[in-house]
């Protein structure tokens, strides 16, 4: 047989450090947050608005996501925006706002955090802290992370490679805190037709080469409202630990990313798809329940 | 609400041609490749070696693939090899050889065309030709494609954007063909560990755009023999209406692209999961049946 | 030191076929179109219009292109277009315009050729063929040109590696034509704002690893007409042996890459200031003469 | 004429923010680090190690970099490095050795600042400070950056488009600063053969949308010493206002990206070859002069 010209250094594993690597731990790494296990054979969904904007939008986007069985709540109090005009998001203000949701719904909420200055007082208040895209390679802020003793959602930079994104999540692990879940977001391609192109292939290839638990977020991914659940299901069934998405109670007046949020109706049907698909491939998601709020 | 940057021209559907157009005809087409029907309700699975090799591989691999439920067998006769000293198929031997085992099993043939003197031999032999993603973009060969009497299979170029590939089956449609089948198989990106990057957003936006059916190939998507299972699912779970895939009756023997190549046994097992996930999507795959060569 | 992960078996010259390869051969190739030769210390700008329109247009054009130094007439009868209902040549018309505007000026002639149907045709016109970008996998195109007498302009695919590259070019060698000019002329990227991004790596790296002269497109690179000077500057600067540009005597009303074409006016200017570079690294260009026709 | 597809809403430039805009500002900004301008006539090249090892390294590239011309002395003491086990640079005992170094040289010193944690510290030391690729979107640095009263080297993101390049540039220019130069280092594109592929039409790109000075970086652009004078050259020919690139005194000793570093007898050649560039289109660049340290 000829020889795989496409089993590198990267998939052939070599270039793959050793915290993150499978071979130094064969088992699958479980996160926990809060009373919610990532990484196991439930499948887990995030869901939330992207920015925190007030008391009555978070609000109403938690309960509902939660009827519909998301597990884990997002919103974004510092917001990483390509322009300085656009909106930053509210700051401390949205991480009180938070943390006030948790306490009316249960769920565990995950925040992002993009300055180093800022991660302890994200951590006051976040279950799970975030490192978005554009912070993958911010190396001073995953070592922070590190350090800090919470769970950490370490997002795929949009133009980083397999071996670069394992490494990126070593910084964490090399300071001491293995609950690291990654999260295939979309990278950067040629086409422009979607607002990234999500690698779902990353999916299998970061499962097979490191125990950390991996997620997709089709939100960021498609950029298309009306894709996201296609490729929510086809993220469940290529083997995903979890989905994290863009909901909104009223996505027509989201301040940042409407565009790709779900209703939360939409959201609610598509819950009921993937358990299906789930299903199919062995495993489970929460089904949706009557509201208990 | 703000403006989605990404509904462009290209999603928002104003920059496709008017023929393969959805708005121009809402139905979706149904290419019919002898009694196999691609486009409706039924996924299906086209699959078979790289390449024609001799009459045992083909009549191994093709009775094989039959029996694990794939309703089309594919393999290459001439084939486009980056370099001059690969293997470059067998030529008419190769045709005649895929013609012969078509009585033997009753499985209709895809095989691939690369020169426009070429397309009338291999028309008189095969069920559906090929256009490879090399040749999208070689205008007189889909001209020729549009006035030959049978389905074209129009693989998507690795650095075609969605735009460009749906010009290019306006130029087999205008020639009055339009039984024509997309597929997608891997985009070039900067990742190095998978051969390309299987660009599954691609089959949605297709179907959304298009009537035509679209189908996808996880083995050029990967490259990687492990990989394709996941990624078939996926494409499955996304919506397409069909698979190609590559197997050899023995992998580590195939002169072309078997790292790339499921075993027969693989193969099997994976139509049983394709399976489960075709009907979470309420559609269904030709369930695997007893040998009946 | 660190191994130079960059120095990889492609510019480490150990994937490069043999006789493309400047191991095999190292002094320079020089191709002869005619009296031009490409490859030596001259450097060679080949100049006229994206296509053959007119006798009126093609003749003013190639008069004044002569005039500011070009040495040869570009001009495509066939065109390869992404949508079936642009303008697609004159065909065998423009090859006739073309070969009598050579008689008239004295400059040799070069265009696309797309068909292995057509190569006999446009080889009896033209004095070097071209092989286009999207053909530059089309192995059966590439034999024929191989097979044919004359010289040939094989121009990089936008989706090409350099190792692809060279192996396309030694599909032509292999079938005893060594008289092959390579042309960098644009990757496709993920940057939107030129047509393409000129990679002007791709020089000093085939001229390290081949013997065969290499020259650049600044106009289909950038896609920008008030870029094209800068960019020939620095092609120039980087070691090119030469240039293909698009010019028209009226850009404004030309049917096809109006929008990339210099005017004459432009295009004299920046044949003075090409000069300045060339002498700059030790080269010459022919210097702008009073018309001769 | 056609309207050209590529004159879209980037480089037609209504997409640009207004503080970098050349609409807001027609002429030049003129960046000063202590006597030396950026942005004038005069082509300013910046030189020295990747990272300061020791302070006989860090002297003995300096002093002999200046002999060959240079104007500004680079060096890094926090080092971004993709695995958490490379060298990560001296930290505060590497901006001492600088510091020193600029008493001794008289050379203006750039170094990178990875940290909002660390601005303060390091502006204290640096006459200009750098923010890298990977910090490009690292918005609460980009603000910091803009508060401090230094000059500030951004370097394009390896993964940012043009537009989002000057949205970056913007967080520095809206907090009052508008000491920015822009810096092209190279883009991440399919291509293996070199560590980026550097894209030098953003010279002329950004230097027509915006009113900032605009540098190239060979080094980090190719990966490749070999072929790091080339694309100098081709840098300034294309209009650039300077180069920044790594010398070492002893590349095969450095601790880091040694294989893209020229010696000390290579940059004094290089230096040579560019003025002569320099001259052709019409600027300069200082003349090597013996060392006067």
């Amino acid at each position: 047989m000829e020889t795989n010209p496409y089993n590198n250094r990267v998939n052939g594993g070599s270039a793959i450090p050793s915290r993150v690597s499978r071979k130094t731990k064969p088992d699958n790494t479980i996160v926990s947050i809060n009373d919610v296990q990532v990484g196991g054979s439930e499948i887990i969904v995030i869901a939330g608005p992207c920015a925190v904007e007030s008391r009555l939008q978070l609000f109403e986007t938690a309960r509902l996501v939660k009827a519909g069985g998301a597990r884990i709540l997002r919103g974004g109090a510092f917001k990483p925006r390509s322009s300085p005009y656009n909106f930053q998001g509210l700051g401390e203000e949205g991480l009180k706002l938070l943390a006030m949701i948790r306490e009316e719904t249960g769920l565990p909420i995950v925040t992002e955090v993009m300055d180093t200055r800022q991660i302890e007082l994200v951590a006051s208040y976040a279950d799970m802290i975030q490192i978005g895209s554009r912070n993958m390679q911010n190396y001073p802020l995953l070592k922070e992370a590190g350090m800090c003793r919470k769970p950490v959602l370490l997002k795929r930079g949009m133009m980083a490679t397999i071996e670069e994104y394992l490494l990126a999540a070593e910084y964490i692990l090399n300071q001491g805190n293995d609950q690291v879940i990654l999260c295939e977001r979309g990278i950067r391609t040629f086409e422009p037709s979607t607002r990234n192109t999500l690698d779902l292939s990353a999916v299998p290839m970061l499962k097979r080469l490191s125990h950390l638990p991996v997620i997709v977020d089709p939100s960021h991914g498609t950029g298309l409202r009306w894709m996201v659940p296609a490729l929510a299901k086809a993220a469940v069934a290529v083997g995903a630990d979890g989905l994290i998405m863009e909901v909104h109670y009223k996505p027509e007046e989201a301040l940042c990313d409407g565009y790709q949020s779900l209703s939360v109706d939409e959201f609610a049907r598509l819950m009921s798809d993937l358990n299906k698909i789930a299903r199919a491939v062995g495993r489970e998601i929460s089904v949706p329940k009557p509201s208990t709020v």
